[in-house]
């Protein structure tokens, strides 16, 4: 088989620029691929590679490389429209197999509507199960290339940097200044055999021998009170450590709300909130690696999730204008050139960091990678992603539409204004269970219990609601109502000053002295549950569409992982479901984060996400009153 | 007159994706544009604007923002061929001046070969004279808008940078994360009212109100021995303030191999290097910004051209491969994104820095930059540009073709290695005159004669060889013969210790308290001249041209400024030829500099001599000896 030269195609017209194709003038500024034997029709944007069109709709193209233009094995055959040949093509296919439409799959871009006839698999690619049981096929942008260079000689003066950008040349990398401050020792020292490391389109570092095995990504979640980092074998998909710690900003104030005051208060505030949750970064990463044995210098790239105000504080950006209407961020996506040293992240210096995007004040970069895991912009079920936390974020899609918005719920969820309230932590009672005559408790650290968090409180509410002895309206019986209804409870109906409460442990005679729920702790969940239930509400009216279509719940963050289903659905905190429907989602923005670390498509995703979701204001929406006030009682 | 729509266009298919037009298989790669009503052809990469490729070639087109798509004076008329509408042509045009082919020539890429009609010009470009008489239009990469921003509502929640970015949304901007921390203070505390400053396409800060008319940059020439730093305002083209400084490197060498060594012996000299280098840089910008009272943050660019040694250093770059055969580079061409903070330099903090990039490791950056300044690349006549120093570098260019080489000339021209040598400092004989009974002196600083510089060095070897005192081979004649040749310098002809010397100035009454000429420094300098040309010997071979058919020679850098056309011809440092042709260049690195910061077409020029150049090594030529034999004795 002889390879076709460029001369012989420039001839034929196959190496015309590209643009020639029919592009397809229907609208949507969208061409069609039609892909067979599977008889599968996907429009995507003009100029994406029918390898990226694949993979994004779940049609398997043989590759191991991924996509990177490496393994020439994603070759496919277009039988109806045409394709430009790429400069890899040319070396991969004889002249006749290009005019039969041979091309490689990962360098041929749709600009007009094609046929695609894919070729069986003959190895499978390599995938990893990252975020709500997302399938995701391994095209990370760390890539790592041992190559073996000619030394330099009198006839051959070319650069050092041209030498290994010349063993590459599929790829067009920019060299980062790191990397040129240490070529010229790398090479001389390992006699010309290195390894580049190469992120997205960045040259980071020259490394002397073979190190392709060695690849890793800090994933990193940004929550405003923990922080959990997770180190990844990019090479494998698999997590090489975990570690998580408080958020080091802590004592500027549990909520953003807080953190945001203390910058408005007091101009040093800003500079030393950057710091602390820089040094949260630092310690995390050190740690991380260190459990794993790897070093810093291994990690060549960062992903970080978090609302718009951790991720506003930890750049350094001034966050006032989030925490005060009309709520605007600085900016929704960030610059492809952070770095991690921008986060004061001891990783490789020249390691670009990925920060996530933000739809809006209230619904940042945390979110959307919560939505990325869960595949909001895929899955084609009616779904309600619900983020329960002081400000509550709620997205609606079907695979078609998506739309967002953020409601706010205040610090009941996480204990605050709550009279025995308390964080998730030990002595926090976490589950409750009411039975005819007893109070069966769940209590974090397995000691006695010292005070109520959110799950916990949700449980008693939903319990006493289940039981009648809490009224639609969320007003507590009376102890001699409470009598009649549960003779067994009836003692734990007290009052601590003026105000009715039912004690669920107790801690001495007095209730005062015990930890109880309120009748003012009712009130408070009563607004909580009642803003997100009016969120969620809006969103399913602008979708046209009832409570009871929607087919999955998922509540996600780290308290939407403990709330029992069954108390979420009483209190009215989600639509009324078979519990089967609502699912906890866990720390889905970590995992969004692991996701752009491992695929650059997934990475592509999170971007269009922001194009595809709308926002929807609450604060001026002229119904947000009066469905808030309908959303008060508890459901029937 | 009405707008077109887009839509309109669509239907017409004036909006095809870029490709479409007929491109040039002429197989040069370049596409032809025919200027009317100049009937002036030129040929331009694909690609390149109308509004390029008639600047390049010297035809005015209208306007007075120099091509940046914002004041739309350039309005040509395609002819012939087609040129896809841009963005703001629909602006700008209605839909029958489209269909009559009106584009604005700044947004018109010449994809296939056209004819261009030009109107006659309306407002005279904004142009500086720079470097050797060019004439360049103003088009610096720094930008400045004002803009007027709506300020955020709940109806209108754009992100902070998106408000900036929709205004002038004519550019494609990339903002550093400096701008993303200043903007939300910035814009409230001016009411929304700002200037947007560009670089490029990087959006480098947002200031306060008006500023558009304070936009600076700082050129800097990098010399081994004298630094020297020009604060431009970009706006007129003209310099703010200049200043220079001997490089603090000096205590570790004069020339650039005993600096090499220096970071080969000690590891830590590197980083010392680097931080003397940019002590030098800082040291200068603060100088030229106090003299000037501008604000170090408006010098939002600078411009950096220096050897390859030299940059390296200043970079952190270890240069040891520079320094031993054969003589490898780290890189050509400098990244993108070095920033001005790399070069250790206190202006704006997000300020970009452009390299120059560099031929080889002895044709530095200095010499691309000088190349420009003297419009190598661009003059029609035969021209050799010198370099003259320890390395000395030699370019020859006839508008079609450049080649260019380094020889190794030796310290002689700088007072190394000759008996009474000096640097060019207070003392220094500088110019030799003889007359039949005296000698003639030029002494730098109006002091007592105390050494010999480079220019006076050859002007004494020049004054001699005319007098007949020093033989075609470089001999001194004995003192018996220069009482007959010339009575009245007689005396002059002694000996120091074994050696015969020729006394310039008197300092007692012997010769070896006085500065004088000895045989050895005549040898040093044959061996210099020789090295400088053998080496435009070969390049005039190479051009298949004998050394009368030059047209022009530049005398470049400090030393060069200095020498005197006549004794330069007449010891054989420059061919034969009128003095009139051979011409001082003056700090053309510094002018070149300079031009880069004030057109982005001259940068561009800049990065295109990097392929146009061919470098030739000599130090792997067979006839380089031989030649070099040749070239040891004076010319008759």
């Amino acid at each position: 088989m002889t390879r076709a030269s460029r001369s012989d195609l420039h001839r034929e017209g196959l190496l015309d620029p590209p643009g020639t194709p029919e592009v397809s003038h229907d609208g949507s500024g969208r061409v069609r691929l039609h892909f067979l034997p599977l008889e599968r029709d996907v429009r995507v944007p003009p100029g994406v590679t029918v390898f990226d069109a694949a993979s994004w709709n779940g049609i398997a193209i043989d590759s191991t490389c991924g996509g990177h233009g490496t393994c020439k094995k994603c070759r496919i055959r277009i039988t109806s429209g045409s394709v430009p040949v790429s400069r890899l093509d040319v070396r991969c296919f004889t002249a006749d197999e290009l005019r039969d439409g041979w091309r490689l799959a990962c360098m041929a871009a749709a600009l007009g509507d094609v046929s695609v006839d894919v070729p069986p698999l003959s190895t499978r690619p390599k995938a990893a199960t990252v975020g709500v049981g997302r399938q995701v096929i391994l095209r990370p942008a760390i890539q790592k290339r041992y190559v073996e260079l000619a030394e330099p000689s009198l006839q051959d003066q070319r650069p050092d940097l041209d030498r290994v950008l010349d063993a590459i040349d599929d790829l067009e990398l920019r060299p980062d200044l790191h990397v040129l401050r240490r070529l010229p020792g790398v090479l001389r020292s390992s006699s010309f055999a290195v390894t580049a490391v190469v992120v997205d389109d960045v040259l980071v570092d020259v490394e002397p021998g073979d190190t392709t095995g060695r690849r890793f990504g800090l994933a990193v979640d940004l929550g405003t009170t923990t922080v959990v980092a997770t180190l990844l074998d990019t090479s494998t998909g698999t997590p090489a450590a975990v570690a998580s710690m408080l958020n080091k900003q802590q004592p500027f104030g549990a909520d953003v709300i807080t953190r945001i005051s203390a910058t408005m208060l007091d101009p040093s505030a800003l500079v030393r909130l950057r710091t602390l949750a820089q040094e949260t970064l630092a310690e995390l990463a050190v740690e991380v690696c260190a459990q794993a044995e790897v070093d810093p210098a291994e990690v060549y790239e960062v992903a970080l999730a978090g609302n718009a105000t951790m991720t506003a504080l930890v750049l350094g950006i001034d966050p006032e204008p989030l925490g005060v209407a009309p709520f605007v961020m600085s900016t929704a996506s960030w610059p492809a050139l952070l770095k991690a040293s921008d986060l004061g992240l001891p990783v490789h210096p020249a390691a670009p960091a990925v920060v996530f995007p933000a739809l809006g004040a209230y619904v940042g970069g945390d979110i959307v990678a919560g939505m990325l895991a869960s595949g909001m912009d895929r899955d084609k079920r009616l779904r309600l992603f619900i983020d329960v936390g002081t400000n509550c974020e709620i997205v609606l899609g079907d695979g078609e539409r998506i739309v967002a918005t953020a409601a706010p719920a205040g610090p009941a969820f996480e204990g605050g204004a709550i009279r025995c309230g308390m964080r998730a932590a030990d002595g926090a009672i976490e589950v409750v269970k009411l039975s005819e005559d007893d109070v069966g408790l769940q209590v974090i650290g397995d000691v006695d219990a010292v005070g109520l968090c959110g799950s916990g409180l949700v449980d008693a509410v939903a319990e006493l609601v289940r039981f009648g002895l809490l009224d639609s309206t969320g007003r507590l019986v009376s102890p001699e109502d409470a009598k009649e209804i549960a003779p067994g409870l009836a003692d734990r109906f007290c009052s601590v000053g003026a105000e009715r409460v039912f004690v669920l442990a107790w801690r001495g005679v007095e209730a005062a002295e015990s930890v109880y729920l309120s009748q003012r702790d009712v009130r408070e969940l009563q607004f909580a549950k009642a803003a997100i239930a009016t969120g969620w509400t809006l969103l399913l009216a602008e979708f046209g569409i009832e409570p009871g279509d929607v087919q999955q719940v998922l509540l996600a963050g780290s308290f939407g992982s403990y709330l029992s289903p069954a108390s979420a659905v009483r209190i009215g905190l989600v639509p009324k479901l078979s519990v089967l429907r609502i699912v906890s989602a866990g720390n889905v923005a970590g995992e969004g984060a692991k996701m752009v670390l491992l695929s650059m498509q997934e990475r592509a995703g999170a971007a269009a996400l922001l194009r595809e979701v709308r926002y929807v204001e609450l604060s001026d929406r002229p119904d947000f009153n009066d469905r808030f006030v309908d959303m008060l009682a508890f459901p029937g």
